[in-house]
């Protein structure tokens, strides 16, 4: 039995939070574990929307930290599915950040979560839904996610480099 | 004026959790976005401690998490210095859990964090002392870094794949 | 000097939660307390866009709890500007909630939270833009923000109940 | 079977907190959703109290901010039963508030909770003692509680205006 | 100049709290750290108001754990001064806990806790109001307050073993 | 059956910890009450590695507040067992802290925990492994301990002051 695709548009999740002294660290600025803490929950909630189903985090990858996000700021992490797998998926997030006082946010993080998606009876890892790529951008994030997967398994000592495929390909563009 | 370098083994941190409900996900086990606090705490330490100064998260990168850790568990994190450049330095990350009635821990995740040092008085990016690698364990993820860190500044669009000579390299062997 | 009025849609906002362990009370639910804490936030967020300043909450109105959130559910809290009056605005807040395997999302609370706009320098109130209801939806709201801001100042004992004209219009219909 | 009645006086609950920087917003003040979780907790004991019986929050009306509560200060919430109806009753709070180097405190909020006592086998709503109001005070917030009691009916759908015979006359007066 | 002294009624304090998962540890009981941090804040409520003025606690002693606390019980932890000294004070905490169907509350917890005031400008110690003990209790407390005080200055090491004469004496009662 | 006696350096526990405004109290420095928190985990995963089995705490004695811990130190938490009883042990803790850019740390705190052994099934108190103390310094904890435990029974009321035969011995050195 085949499982129905779904769009990517369908699970996009929007996050806003506010950055309180709470969230902060000691040169006033928002905590790294803190936002890494509201990207895990928003693309928990992506993939488990996307896939009906529980799902476990299995990898974080290329958290970047552009620019420092201040006391008072509004963060906003938006999650969308870059790639589906057999039994697991991988999360494109985007955190863009603004001043009350301003305008326009500026994007100020990005990063790949990875999950696993659980057979709520068995606690096993089962099939998920595949996900289309529809526009250019999500075409580029699809295309891609071949060669971070490669990238995880090496670097977790699973694949080794020779058998990295993808990655060589991308690397000799 | 060259900075001193320093050995690895004087800033190795080590930080012990107990699972508490208040870290636990709906599934009762370590919620990721905590596991991801404690090992920013614990690579920030290590981090200032070798650098002698305030640093700052620019990357996370290739979190592991191989098996649930449980409410409960006694979370062990170290982490110990993998490699530096001139303002910036990798941190290695390894967590090991076991529970209260359990003889020995289990490796449960890995991960490499990347800070820069700051100035105290400019908060800019300062020189640091470079870090020099005495064991085998410690030469390999010196080695390694360095393709970590190409593949850091691929995907974040700062360097073109075809520049990537170290991983080039490291993906024919 | 006018301010520009603007648009209810350009403030809308939203933000989406899973119920950790952290949030519930001792039955398992999500504790009230916490609900309006990220109320306040998401209300605080629509406020703050709308006017372009800083503000502080003034009232809190009507939140009801038409059934308990579980953990692990997924919890959506919308907030658009429902009236704004010279240098405050009510904002309405509907809260829907979803079990990761539910499909559809049932609606578990609702609130009016009223705020204030600060100027920056002075931090006194200040004039704010006035919102134009657009939908059917939204000028019911509006046209009922009239009856809740009386029956608030008769509650705090700063209008006489013989002047809440627009209350006694709306209870003789 | 009839329940016996209590007296207001014996199920009065008071609270006394700190602000801490971990309860604090960007400007320094208490955040209006930290203040509604310790009104929670109080209200929440005092009506468990009254009631002998677990209590689920229903309604939360009329919170009203009359001026910023700082870092540093003592919080004093005093909670008491304002009116019982027949499965559910309100409970009205006061809230005092006193810099550590202040004499006298003044008070910053009140608000009205509504709670629903719950059978500890089925969870279903279950009958409660009737409170006697005995001064003045409290027979003036009891006498007011089928006003608000109304309004909340009406503000919610669940009655008519026209049928909010209660409010009709409390305005007219 | 002599400070007026102050009795020891007048400062009492009284905070209630319901035990969250969030406070408990694995086994579901009230964390004890997290009762250490509720009789902190208390005992700094009552410590400031009866000397007007900042406190900070310069040592904690003899907490006792009789019984565990269970999730969902209602905690009331009181504070009273027990001895003023020149510019510091003892504080004594008493802890009381009963289920949310109990009728009686039981003695869970008792501990003693020092303050030093501090001066406003120069963040210096401060003379304090002395406390006069009137019942037969706040006199017992007072009395072995003299002997507690010893013991702390033996086991921190200020005061030599042989010159703790109050607890010699005591100790041969 | 008797228990293998273990090594007091085969339970040792490190905890190292950023002081994060979150922890703060109103001075801006870290509460009192934060770090018992941070203790009491450290000396439960020292008492339960010493024992192979769950612990309660059940006495906290003697922790002194030497000089403030401010926000941005590194606070370093180190726990050893001081002596065994039957089935209860006493843990010694002392604190070290450092600001980020000092490189020499300096002791802030030490305190004594005292934790009763779980059986994991009937939850009743078990017999635990004797400590043997081998340094100079393991041996005066260990003399000690039996003054501390008398004085925390004489204190707790379970014995009266004419019994405490080592403190009095204690007191006339």
């Amino acid at each position: 039995m085949e499982l129905e695709s779904r769009k990517i548009a369908d699970s996009r999740t929007e996050m806003n939070e506010l950055v309180m002294p709470n969230d902060t660290n000691a040169l006033g600025n928002l905590m790294g574990g803190n936002l890494m803490r509201w990207m895990d929950i928003a693309s928990a909630i992506c993939a488990s929307q996307h896939c009906g189903a529980y799902v476990v985090t299995v990898s974080v990858d290329h958290i970047t930290f552009q620019e420092p996000i201040k006391l008072g700021d509004i963060v906003t992490i938006k999650a969308c599915v870059s790639r589906t797998f057999h039994t697991s998926l991988e999360i494109f997030i985007e955190v863009f950040t603004k001043g009350i006082l301003q305008h326009t946010a500026r994007k100020s993080n990005q990063a790949f979560f990875t999950f696993v998606a659980l057979d709520e009876r068995t606690m096993k890892p089962k099939m998920i839904p595949q996900a289309i790529p529809e526009t250019e951008a999500e075409k580029k994030l699809f295309d891609e996610a071949a060669v971070r997967r490669e990238f995880r398994l090496v670097v977790s000592g699973k694949m080794k480099p020779s058998d990295a495929k993808f990655s060589q390909d991308f690397l000799s563009k």
